[in-house]
């Protein structure tokens, strides 16, 4: 993370309690401190700049460069080959850029650093997108040309990781949402971006970059699949009737849709969320750092925290919640890997299949079409990083169904290559 | 119910706090009054007798007269043809009584009178043996010879439904385990039936009833297949080891083993389980009975009571909690359509593969042994009475299993037949 650009310009003082970026009614067990807010000088979108009116806050931000396992059992903020723990992934994600590296990126402020690491091929400067706060300025300067334009082109204008500029307005610190996806994908739900509760403002800023989304074809445009709704299968029909595909494997042909992080679309259908949870509730609890209470700005998972984040409102011990998350993760994880056999399976079928040239072609398509939905079931959990946690049910309730198509394909490959025989 | 048997005995009073029969820690909104205990005249099994000293209870106790569907969307206290609702179960349990008949039964009061309704066979008088309070008589009087006499034998010795005296000791109304399988069953695992909390003992007398079991060939008696633990894995394995089935279905040849209302083992592994809740505190919520404030003894859906059973903890609304129930109940039950297709499309491969002679009888004994597992895990949440409700992350897990091990059965019957082809 570079830290040029330092500017300062007119500042603004306004008395404003730091409990107004909170709004959510239960009562933290640490108190915010009032705090005097700061206009940022125009133009900077350096962490840096704003850390000098804000030192606690980013004080709390710099502890993102932590790389470490924690009490996380499936995560964590440390580099790990995906592929490696899970060769199964290899097969499932066959003739895509996942299939070749698949390293889990670490804390936010790495996400420049991790990009231009990954060995997966960047088809547009689409995918700086959420790499940090220049982006927007970006857009807003080059239009739809933004996304048409190369990775590389565009290398020289991102200096600064995702930090305050992406979430904050730097007039009044309101949060504030910076990426035009986010904003078409309330809309096409019927919401309207500029009349969001506070609390829902608290996911939102998340929201922007922690969904899935595709990139358009012909103009690249990074689009969230939200016009049916946020469910899956609302995801999946969605691009279906677009007739969309990210891919097509080599092995069996089939047009592929991939799932990406749709951690604010797992999270919004689940309990926390209908509680009026919000993202930051678990993720920036309250905390002290240096002179402040304030919102940690230190995203991890909540096992780090768990008095912070879950005993605000569950009185159990740490231990005791702890162990009610491990059991539903555990739940999911082990009902992943029924589901990555099975659509395994189904590659395999659906391979021999292809490479056959009696096969029954009208058979074969439909077990592609088996093959895309499962995985895009399965994907929506696997990809998803919190091990279901964030919907449990909804988890387990996607896998059964990935199962289900997973199995459905193969034995229509199958069928495929007896219906001729 | 009978009426007759009104006898009068010997009671000692004593000042009892009923708070004794509670024990958990949450404060109900209703306080319960102290009350006297009365002890019940030596050998009364009659609840009109107990009745008579426990009028509120009584009262209580003959509401669950009532039937009616209640605010529950998948059950209910009335009678219903359940293979009329879900045809499907004709074919899952093909060639068993529960393909001819499986009729909801009714509330507590109407055992006896369900019993004898159905038209499934009662192999002995182990059918007896959760139907009322005359059965541990009859089997300490008999031994083991009460579970090979024919049901129709004892039908004399059984007037009286399920009632006071199969919960309580009728001389300190404390609750009580008077099913000899539930002590066998709790020995099996470690533990001490003398020894439960007040708190396990709520759940306990629930359970003696409230579970999976089968009836030991040879002997007939009533064995809970809990020897591995209670989990349905550990339960399947237990049959499996022993070779048990219930059934030979006759279209597939497998040999079935048939899960049959597990609610206490699908509890207990839950989270309500887990915070020290009890049967008792949803379906048995403090009410106002006449000049009582009592634990109800109508046992139904907590729907029906959800500012009793549910907002002693939950304070969100009533509205909400319902739907929280249902969003897991409708994703149960979701889930459990496609296991149930999954299944029935391989007991249509496995009768196709039974009456090839030329398929392989290895492979058709693998195919069989996994319709056989798929049945179980599926039949763990079917039969169990909540919709998967008591523990929904089990039950979409299980179903998952089902589905997978379903179309493996399918898939493995299949190859079967191209074997040899």
């Amino acid at each position: 993370m570079k830290k040029d650009s330092w500017l300062f310009g007119g500042v603004t003082v306004l008395v404003l309690g730091l409990g107004l970026i909170i709004g959510y009614g239960f009562k933290p067990s640490v108190q915010p401190s009032s705090v005097v807010v700061k206009s940022i000088p125009d133009g900077s979108l350096d962490p840096a700049v704003w850390g000098k009116y804000y030192p606690d806050q980013y004080a709390s931000y710099l502890t993102n460069a932590e790389m470490k396992q924690g009490n996380s059992k499936y995560g964590g903020s440390h580099k790990f080959d995906r592929l490696e723990r899970d060769p199964m992934l290899k097969i499932l994600y066959g003739g895509y850029g996942f299939a070749l590296d698949y390293t889990k990126p670490r804390g936010h402020v790495f996400s420049i650093e991790d990009i231009l690491e990954t060995e997966r091929k960047k088809p547009s400067a689409s995918c700086w997108t959420c790499k940090g706060p220049e982006v927007p300025g970006v857009i807003a300067e080059m239009g739809d040309s933004y996304y048409t334009s190369t990775f590389d082109s565009l290398k020289d204008k991102m200096h600064y990781s995702v930090s305050c500029a992406d979430c904050h307005d730097p007039k009044t610190m309101a949060l504030t949402i910076t990426r035009p996806a986010f904003l078409e994908g309330l809309e096409d739900q019927g919401k309207d971006p500029n009349n969001l509760t506070r609390q829902e403002m608290r996911s939102a800023v998340c929201g922007q970059c922690h969904v899935s989304y595709y990139f358009e074809p012909e103009t690249n445009k990074v689009i969230f699949p939200w016009e049916n709704g946020l469910k899956v299968e609302q995801m999946l029909k969605y691009e279906n009737d677009k007739n969309f595909s990210d891919w097509i494997m080599p092995d069996t042909q089939t047009p592929m849709a991939k799932v990406r992080h749709p951690e604010y679309e797992m999270f919004s259908t689940g309990v926390h969320a209908a509680n009026g949870v919000a993202c930051a509730d678990c993720h920036m609890p309250y905390v002290k750092q240096g002179q402040s209470k304030m919102s940690s700005h230190h995203w991890e998972s909540p096992l780090n925290t768990v008095s912070q984040s879950c005993q605000t409102c569950h009185k159990q011990s740490e231990e005791f919640l702890t162990d009610q998350v491990i059991d539903r993760q555990d739940k999911v994880f082990d009902t992943q890997m029924i589901a990555e056999k099975a659509i395994v399976g189904a590659i395999e079928a659906l391979t021999k299949a292809t490479n056959d040239p009696k096969a029954d072609p009208k058979l074969l398509e439909e077990a592609r079409q088996l093959h895309r939905d499962a995985s895009f079931n399965w994907d929506f959990v696997a990809s998803e990083n919190s091990m279901g946690f964030h919907n449990p049910t909804e988890a387990l309730r996607v896998l059964g169904e990935a199962i289900n198509l997973g199995h459905q394909a193969t034995q229509k490959a199958t069928q495929a290559m007896s219906h001729v025989q």
